[in-house]
């Protein structure tokens, strides 16, 4: 199992939203989705997350929140374990943001991120962001674009909680 | 980096420790810690969690608390990423626990914890455990039983918060 982090910078009601159109047999290719990547060898997830965000924006993270643990299944890719944070604390100009490798970086305003073309299960850990919920864990398995199977804190996503 | 789970049950003052005395080649032998293991392919944490602890105590949870990550290096051994848990509630006979293949299992005062044989990385979390902290990450790195560098939510520990 690969861990990794994904992180959605906050800034005036908008996520920093990565369009994935520029990185070749990617996963993601064509969605929406936050800043982050693979922890290198020897690094525990923060130092993964404070590396990548300044990689991946020029963008400095001065603290930040891990909200919750998203375990990612999807066949052909290998699975995952991705640590997932917000900051609304970074330095460095966020009015112009770098062309990166792996995507087109945009602010995006919270209410018009579900019109973006997301991971289905994406807008399950969104709506947990947005609401503030406590740290969550939350199982998302796919069949190529479709959600297969949800639990979040180990229980089917029919219950009580989203 | 493989992903594991870690469970401190509570009862009456004690958590349920294990003493690590049964397996070979056991990166734990001779600690005593918690129950868990490792995920199994297509497992999320908290499936993991649910089938370790009855795996191992013959206990069944009924609702657990995530509490931490932990970001494990020691060298010899495969980078872990874990997860860990207390939980209160629990049905089965707690009392007489079953002889498990890893280890002997025993309820221990928690005031009485830090004189077992633990991983010096262990009193660190067991403490914030027991202080009731937020969800945290710790990340602690080993040469054989010495601990060489800890950062607590990316932070080296000799700051505020440990």
């Amino acid at each position: 199992m690969k861990v990794t982090t994904l992180c959605y910078l906050e800034r005036d009601g908008k996520y920093l939203m990565m369009h994935r159109i520029s990185k070749k047999n990617d996963v993601n290719e064509g969605k929406w989705i936050g800043v982050g990547g693979h922890l290198e060898k020897g690094e525990c997830p923060e130092e993964c997350l404070y590396r990548e965000v300044t990689e991946e924006t020029g963008l400095h993270l001065t603290a930040h929140r891990f909200r919750g643990l998203i375990s990612f299944f999807s066949e052909g890719y290998e699975d995952e374990c991705i640590c997932l944070y917000t900051s609304d604390s970074f330095e460095g100009d966020w009015e112009h943001l770098p062309v990166c490798g792996e995507g087109k970086l945009e602010w995006v305003k919270k209410e018009k991120i579900k019109e973006l073309n997301l991971w289905e299960g994406d807008e399950i850990f969104l709506r947990l962001l947005m609401e503030d919920a406590p740290f969550f864990s939350l199982k998302l398995c796919y069949k190529g674009d479709d959600l297969t199977d949800a639990l979040l804190d180990g229980k089917p996503l029919d219950g009580t909680r989203a």
